[in-house]
């Protein structure tokens, strides 16, 4: 495993904290081809991802499942791994759920109602599947909206007790018992396509959602079912050099940010360039320090080409103005294709959704996005 | 307020250890009509039934509400209980709403699975149906086929603290997180008519259910929400003198036990007579002691007969075997009546749920009640 990502951040902690295991070289030979993500080293651990892939290999079928709470429009972090999830149905050929947590947004107090959730829940869904995601094999749901999570989280809260979601979340008794019971519904989330339909979940996620992964596979482990196996990610830095968050705009590319607002954000953002041409020519960049090269690294480079503009950084031979607007070309590039095709979708929204989809709510995402759309137009 | 069965128990420390209000002459002399269960002291306190009449006076509808936690057959004590439902919305033409508590008795362990709960919530439905509910304006529904149920419980649920359900119903670390989000959800259920239709509700419940009624009356005040009323009822004793239980079937006539067995039942109960006929001719029989008036005040007569009942056991004019006679005819009249209701009934339960019914467990239950009938017919 190599890769920028891994170097700037603790993820060797993590992986001691959370007791997760490191992705060998091993396992990552049994896949059938290697994705970007695992080249770079995006994906860095794991539990139980060699069982899956050897069950697989003997014909055994997996779910692959990620969710997303939806109380904003996501920003291009989140596209990276929805990104990987389409790779991932596409290569093994294997059905995708998506659960919405609707609920966790409430209780976590992250949206004033559940209306406001069940918009962007629409929003993000429609984001997710536009990434390329196979119609005929992807579930989406939100929580609210399917009443077989709610039985089904009633069905696994008699194997645990408050102790144990104490201790995993660290939540107290001054939180509302919304959180404790969502501990419970993202169980049935992660369970769904195992207890529906037999499948073994596969459930790519950022490492610090690793302890709801944990609960699962101890709830999973009671109930005598097979235990979800995870893939864990590190974070892409945002482009201040903070994580993204929704809380400060300027630290990520939100998917409803016009092309003015990307250029104005990407030139903003942190380089490993030196503070004068000159001393750039002379002394090259630092790629490994540069939020700029990060980027397009995930998102506009192939591993090859990013190791040759790594070197000519290095060199001198490219200064951070290139850089900058090779990201900002290729970003508008990508996210106009991308509102098209989410366009073109959202008129067949329910062949993606669980239970009856609310078109009130779909036709607002349509008019949002034919309104962006012509600002990639104009662009 | 009178009566045999307030003086048979500690209401008076519950009145000041709940904090409730006693049902005093003032406020029943606001009813259009006195059911027997206020003339003998059945109902004995309440939370703002005063205003609710205040309010119907000046043509403020409210629902009646009342749930039921499907966990198996009902037994008389909860047919008099509904039957005092079923009065209300005749004497007051308001709508009735049943919550069926499927999660509340799986959480608490009280069914091994959700589909048993389900089975019962059918079974009892349509007994409680068949006490004469308006089917144009009485709504059951079982609370995990709700979706509403919990989309409103997550809204609540931010309402209340777990220190707040702590209190409330002593719960520990140790217990589950599903008993803890049920106090939210049952709150759902009472609040429900409000949310959804602007009624107040008036929920008749037993006494010991009063901390589920002050939770859903903070919770309410919190989302300014009117807040719901209550009518406390007593306990009427079992036939052996203990509280009746499913777990002692000699406490209780269920709503399936045949002449055969319900015979049995009341032979062996406990009555006030004397040890032998020579004495219960010399001193007379202690009418208050005795577990079979009682029930004939509860079940068979009207207050002006049980009162001359009653002169005649104190005068030694009428024995024991007597009054368990006119018990067991009385019973079995009424139950083979209400068991032919519930039949006729069940073809048409799809008027009386807010969700699609199972027809299948409702199928189930026509079965058992033609075959139970039978044995009615038999004797």
């Amino acid at each position: 495993m190599n890769g920028d990502l891994q170097k700037s951040t603790d993820y060797d902690r993590l992986i001691k904290v959370f007791g997760v295991t490191p992705l060998s070289e091993e396992v990552l030979n049994k896949l059938p081809e290697r994705h970007k993500l695992f080249e770079i080293g995006y994906f860095f651990a794991h539990r139980d991802f060699d069982k899956v892939l050897e069950g697989w290999e003997r014909g055994e079928e997996f779910a692959i499942l990620t969710g997303r709470g939806p109380s904003n429009v996501m920003h291009l972090g989140h596209m990276l791994l929805f990104d990987f999830v389409a790779w991932m149905q596409k290569t093994f050929k294997v059905p995708a759920y998506i659960p919405l947590s609707d609920d966790e947004k409430y209780v976590f107090l992250k949206v004033d109602s559940l209306r406001e959730a069940a918009f962007y829940a629409y929003d993000n869904a429609l984001d997710i599947a536009a990434l390329g995601f196979d119609e005929k094999k992807t579930y989406f749901f939100i929580s609210t909206k399917t009443p077989e999570i709610y039985e089904m989280s009633v069905e696994l809260s008699t194997e645990v007790t408050l102790n144990e979601v104490k201790a995993v979340f660290g939540f107290t008794d001054s939180d509302n018992p919304g959180k404790y019971f969502y501990s419970v519904v993202q169980s049935a989330h992660i369970l769904f396509p195992t207890v529906r339909k037999g499948y073994r979940s596969l459930v790519p996620i950022a490492i610090d959602q690793d302890p709801y992964i944990r609960l699962s596979r101890d709830i999973a482990e009671r109930k005598k079912l097979p235990k979800p196996a995870a893939l864990h990610s590190k974070y892409l830095p945002g482009l201040t050099g903070e994580p993204m968050s929704a809380s400060k705009p300027e630290t990520a590319i939100f998917l409803d940010d016009p092309p003015k607002v990307i250029k104005e954000k990407i030139w903003k953002a942190l380089t490993g360039g030196q503070p004068t041409v000159k001393e750039q020519r002379e002394k090259g960049g630092d790629p490994e320090r540069c939020v700029v090269f990060k980027w397009l690294e995930a998102f506009v480079l192939d591993p090859k080409e990013a190791e040759e503009w790594k070197g000519r950084c290095r060199r001198g031979e490219v200064l951070c103005g290139e850089c900058k607007k090779k990201l900002y070309e290729g970003i508008v590039r990508i996210l106009k294709e991308h509102h098209e095709r989410k366009l073109k979708l959202a008129d067949k929204a329910d062949k993606f959704f669980l239970h009856p989809v609310d078109w009130g709510e779909v036709d607002k995402v349509k008019e949002k996005t034919k309104r962006l759309l012509e600002q990639f137009n104009l662009s």
